[in-house]
């Protein structure tokens, strides 16, 4: 059992908190048993697992689990409710690639409750994948991996350059309306930051602008609800 | 100039965090140009306006508007960011009723960003109300106000009662597929918590049962993509 904050497991779960050590460490960790679960049921392993040593969960699922004392284990926690489990993964065993026929290619978007939604409507309006520019939020961060509910584990991403055409660029005004466009059986949804919306130069590289017709003295919809409701529109489509 | 943190107005501003003292006066606070030039544009006035003394922002729009120091303004922020502007308006300003044919019912939706995207939805793909049973978050609240960009100020709202008939329960599963569904031109989409979905004797109550279908995994969307989606397939219908 782990008794001492100076254990090198616990710290190296306050350290993954920093995005610069998961990028130079690969590694990501992962808070509370409904997202342990989710990875487990993806069947993919954690490298480390600190469980509650007073409420401890899924301990017969994790095999090599090390029982922490409570006060410790909240303490690298990030969330209000201290977690029953805290655990360790690999980023390289995350699913990748752009196999499914639909899928969403992020610019700059840089919200970590945004991306994680993506990853969520994906998954929940897909199978779709969603391939990040550089610029967006890390989805193994902790607020990402919560938006995500899970789904980080199911939906293969990729790099930017990555997504293969015939791309949609989402735009917020100008492009045919969503639900008359000429979509694609396979396609890239191309969907900008939260703040600038996509550059003309990449909105331009696609091979068609949709847009979603808002009403009123609305501007836009938010980066998130954007993406998901192009998901939904092509699931409504394959039906 | 306001230049004591005991000033009456800033304590006004500090008190109006608490959803108690909102209830009791009939007041809540809202932060930066934004959202006070959403509300202006939408013909309603402040009745207290505080603008920082060093970055004065619309204070040509708000007649009878405070300087205020800086660090003062800064105080009484909810934001990381300082706002150059903070007001107070009634809640009895904002619109109200169950004009718009189209609308949601949120039962028991207790997150402050989920109502509030829920407002913008409900803006940029209306127009539309949205009916608040007991339980809900308050749309008044800082996270509620900034999650819905300024729609607070146009989207009518109603008690969860108002909400007229023929209603289409949002349900997990088990419900016609939506983009299938025979949606009535007028109709109240009802909406569960983001932990237990709806009761069934709310779904039960209301003409027929709709469901996102979601594939793999998933277990269900948020419901402030679900209440998109279902605006969106009627923004959709209507053209």
């Amino acid at each position: 059992m782990i008794t001492s904050a100076s254990n090198p497991r616990l710290k190296l779960v306050r350290r993954l908190e920093s995005r610069r050590a998961r990028d130079k460490l690969g590694l990501f960790a992962c808070e509370g048993e409904d997202l342990v679960a989710a990875a487990l049921d993806a069947g993919i392993e954690p490298v480390e697992a600190l469980v509650d040593a007073e409420r401890p969960a899924l301990v017969e699922r994790l095999t090599g689990a090390e029982l922490v004392e409570p006060a410790l284990l909240a303490g690298v926690s990030t969330l209000g409710h201290p977690p029953r489990v805290v655990a360790v993964f690999r980023r390289d065993d995350l699913p990748r690639g752009t196999g499914p026929p639909v899928g969403l290619a992020l610019w700059q978007v840089g919200d970590p409750g945004n991306v994680g939604t993506l990853l969520r409507a994906a998954d929940a309006l897909g199978p779709a994948f969603v391939a990040l520019s550089p610029g967006c939020a890390d989805p193994t961060g902790a607020k990402a991996l919560r938006a995500a509910m899970g789904a980080t584990f199911r939906v293969p991403t990729a790099a930017w350059d990555e997504a293969p055409a015939p791309k949609a660029a989402l735009v917020a005004t100008a492009g045919t309306a969503l639900w008359k466009a000429e979509l694609p059986e396979r396609v890239t949804f191309v969907l900008g930051s939260e703040r600038d919306g996509l550059p003309a130069g990449v909105a331009a590289a696609c091979d068609l602008c949709v847009s979603i017709p808002l009403a009123g003295a609305a501007e836009s919809l938010n980066v998130a609800m954007a993406g998901t409701i192009a998901l939904y529109e092509h699931r409504r489509r394959v039906g």
